[in-house]
């Protein structure tokens, strides 16, 4: 029998992958679409290498939330489609996988269903392709292998079988006996996977998976108030134990432990650290750098002046409207290069905020300043990132500084967007916790992010207005592959105006694939001439309902690199969606530049 | 308030893990059984570290599987109880928790319950000590705080209480609101963690644990022989993803992909590799070493007669009863240290073996032979554990070493009863997946064991008749902090006189806690004098319903050590139970040497 492995099994580059699979025998591939977004190769490329190592081009996967919507939505679907059946031409794929849709404005009308889907069938035909609709074991109202089949028996059209997934089949339990029922011409495909059994029961959740007041979903502080109400006096006693704890410094874990106890006694009112004072902006970021000309030539390409000078300390001070960057070359720079080292948070009230960090067990660093300085409150974050608390005074760090004769700086830059930090392996529950906690920041939902080499983990937290906002990431596990810089995203009015005079200054942006934009085009609609704009200057997209995200990216100075970003006012994101196309980037960018 | 935190919640050794929580500010401790067994410390050692550090000890945990049984098991557990009280009274420690019985052996019967945890209650009351009863989320019966509660209130006992847990709650979505319901001098303690929501669907599923046909638990055969009765004569095509598969290198992760559908086309009888050929037995281990002379020592004092050498390379034979080392110190040594490098098998056919493990992708190595030796077909574990595969004749490997004077070796070690080899961290399914599929071995479940820095996964695959056993493991994450290395376990009729031989021959055991041995007593019923043996020797011991394994190790030399192992016929175990405290045992005698 012939074999195939879908390119989201293997770990790597797009061309990483398929040279693995022939190399083992495989006799093709699924081309899984975000490996192709992610790929510099064009469709035609591709088509090419996969033919010189033998291998065919079994499946394009996936074509997601395509049926039983009302009719406008469905015609949107079919542009789309219509985009998709295209770039297979391309690509030498003659079967797309439709997986049942998820999508919550989808009917359950299997009639709707089986009609969308001929028609969609028709349209492939017109390509030479074959549609195989599977059902997702999670899919909002086709859920069953023999449910996706009787629509697909109904739709009748001779393009269109079904798929069939061990996974989605096995996992909900479904007897598979019933396959037998189905002819075997309409079954286009056949997916293999196996799964662990039981996948999670309570006693695994347990073992595996408990942590620290806080740093879950459960409601703890509900369920502590209660028992306070009964007269209970005893110790509030911490049981917990995780994969991650069970390897981390007792140390520090104990530290992050204690935390969530004392914001756990401030939520039920039962004492606890001094009230939180949230920053209300970024004063400044400050790389550490060992070399501060490549830095120089980038922020002056982005726009910035060189406008002050520490009086004390080999520290300048780079602006562009309230964005402030300070490059410091002083002692505390290490030979490995250039890093975000410390963030300057506004606060209203420094002392009260370093306050409460202390109460909350954060490390306090001795002041570094000389006779004549202003005093900064600072403290550490678990990730060693140092985070000062300003005044807005006037006598207040800034005062430090000695302005120097400069340029003006362009007019592109607004102020600092956000900041991403990436965390140790073993900290992540802890920095959210610690930023939620000491500074008194919202903490939104964890998101996965697919990098070529592993699965991210990625959570923001911010402020109210939004002001302060900073993107906790850590890799799934320890490894020297995946991408371990942190970034500083400017906020600006007119991201292709300020790519461009980026570009006009000399300096270089992170290349997209076509592939990305060619996909884009697919998902959206756009103006005249916007999306050539965005292709030609490199600029990734994402929308929400609250508006539009345009962003794009340096390249990287040793661990930092810069994001130019666009937000229109509502949209919250922080450009997640795009964020595996701008890792595959980053790879590829090192790679090139290794080799 | 006061808190508290339980000694599972940290890495490390019991000392370590006291020192943080002292440390952070904690007010007290829950001691938790194993970490005290694991220690060196004895329970008044432990109380004065607990005064020193300002820690009090709040709870010892966990008493299991206590009430609501018949009146002899029952009689056997109030023993036990009795035992860990005067512990207790040892350590300073005034509550213990009892969790809600999960043997399968306890009935639904709430007044059963009431009336033994009432007589368990008094005895605690006589070591001045109370009992705190938690219902655990998976109790056979009882797994909800208000039954848990009712039972208490039944039972009316001024030293019996109950014990709340957050998880044990939270977890089954019970309403936490009913807690106010009770006295709040009858809540004795309580354990908060928190947990991720949702802890696992079947889209988290699919997306972090999906893995090759073989390597879980679903019938992925059986499935895929529904689909060829239709007729589908399209590729069988792999759509794996998890968390270790994204940041795998694509080759490996690729071959064993291929091999997972060629052993799943064996299964469904679509063609496939030759038949397995299932290895008979040990016929040797062979150790690398820079260094001979440790080793020599070593397996002098364990018996071994140094019976031959290779007639053309520097490779001696070691040799007592059938079991076989073979100690190399020629040109694939490393200077990093000794290791188990090849691992001989006994095969009634090493050519058919050779080629179904070719036919299934693994790597045929090089016949490394001077002229006139005898032909060795080999192939390389994903561990790169090499594999020979040795015919019984006598002009087979044997040939190739000439006997040399020696003194009669010791009687004591009959054969190699297991190899335990640590496999890389990606590379556990995959082990087992080879072993299976290759070696035609049958695979056993996985077994957690906490490591004191880490936990660790531990597979089985033996023969049929046991005389080929490999105990394949590996740790949660790559750290250093994790004992690495490989094992031999030597079979013996005796191990107390195999242990003490080894002993009187200068040899030394791996010291291991008195704290085990008192649990022991408290588990087990032993011999007059059996148990002091045990624990003037440093036996480890466990019992199932077969019979009981008794074992000892001896120190480690590089990245190998022995375990000298008795087995009661029909004991099919490898003293999974004891590894945590070999594991300590080990980290402590590592900590040790090197201060």
């Amino acid at each position: 029998m012939r074999t195939s492995i879908a390119t989201v099994s293997l770990s790597g580059s797009l061309t990483e992958k398929l040279t693995a699979a022939a190399r083992a025998g495989f006799d093709g591939v699924e081309i899984f679409e975000n490996d192709l977004l992610a790929a510099p190769l064009s469709p035609e490329e591709v088509r090419a290498r996969c033919a010189d190592l033998g291998l065919t081009v079994d499946l394009y996967q996936p074509l997601r939330d395509i049926e039983a919507v009302p009719a406008e939505v469905f015609a949107r679907n079919l542009r789309r489609a219509r985009h998709k059946f295209d770039l297979m031409r391309r690509l030498g794929a003659d079967t797309v996988l439709v997986c049942s849709s998820v999508d919550p404005a989808a009917v359950d009308d299997d009639a709707l269903a089986a009609g969308q889907l001929s028609e969609l069938a028709g349209l492939a035909a017109d390509f030479g392709i074959r549609v195989a609709y599977e059902a997702l074991a999670w899919g909002r109202h086709v859920s069953t292998y023999d449910h996706a089949w009787r629509i697909v028996e109904a739709a009748d059209h001779p393009a269109l079988g079904t798929c069939l997934d061990s996974f989605h089949i096995l996992s909900r339990g479904c007897d598979p006996e019933g396959i037998e029922d189905i002819p075997g011409e309409k079954i286009f495909f056949l997916q293999l996977a196996d799964a662990p059994l039981p996948a999670m029961d309570v006693l695994q959740w347990s073992r595996h998976h408990r942590c620290f007041p806080g740093q879950g979903g459960f409601d703890v502080a509900g369920l502590v108030r209660h028992v306070l109400r009964t007269g209970y006096d005893g110790p509030l006693s911490l049981e917990v134990f995780n994969d991650v704890v069970r390897q981390s410094e007792a140390g520090p874990t104990a530290v992050d432990a204690r935390r969530s106890l004392l914001m756990l006694q401030e939520e039920v009112g039962a004492a606890g650290p001094p009230a939180p004072v949230v920053p209300t902006g970024f004063a400044f970021a400050e790389l550490l750098t060992p070399d501060a000309e490549p830095l120089a030539a980038l922020l002056g390409a982005l726009g910035f002046a060189r406008t002050a000078r520490h009086r004390g300390k080999p520290v300048d001070l780079w602006q562009q409207g309230e964005a402030r960057i300070l490059v410091n070359t002083g002692a505390a720079v290490r030979r490995d290069g250039t890093r975000l080292a410390a963030v300057g948070l506004e606060s209203p009230d420094p002392a009260g905020a370093a306050r409460r960090a202390e109460a909350l067990l954060a490390p306090v660093l001795p002041r570094r300043r000389a006779p004549g300085d202003a005093p900064l409150d600072a403290v550490a974050a678990p990730d060693g990132t140092e985070l000062f608390f300003c005044g807005t005074r006037p006598d207040g760090w800034r005062a430090d500084f000695e302005d120097v004769e400069h340029a003006p700086a362009a007019p592109g830059v607004r102020h600092i967007d956000h900041l991403a930090l990436t965390q140790p392996w073993h900290h992540f529950d802890e920095a959210a916790l610690f930023h939620r906690s000491v500074l008194g920041l919202r903490a939104e939902d964890s998101v996965d992010v697919a990098d070529p080499y592993g699965l991210l983990r990625s959570r923001a937290v911010s402020n109210a207005d939004g002001s302060v906002r900073i993107a906790l990431t850590v890799g799934a596990a320890p490894t020297d592959d995946t991408v371990h810089a942190q970034h500083i995203a400017l906020a600006t009015d007119d991201v292709v105006a300020a790519a461009r005079r980026f570009r006009d200054a000399g300096g270089r942006l992170l290349p997209i694939p076509a592939n990305y934009h060619d996909d884009l085009a697919a998902r959206h609609d756009f103006a005249d001439g916007e999306l050539d704009t965005y292709r030609e200057v490199g600029i990734l997209y994402d929308r929400d309902e609250h508006g539009a995200l345009r962003h794009c990216y340096t390249r990287t100075i040793g661990g930092v690199f810069f994001e130019l970003l666009q937000r229109d006012p509502g949209h919250r994101g922080y450009g997640a969606r795009n964020a595996p196309v701008r890792l595959a980037a980053q790879h590829a960018a090192r790679t090139h530049a290794g080799g």
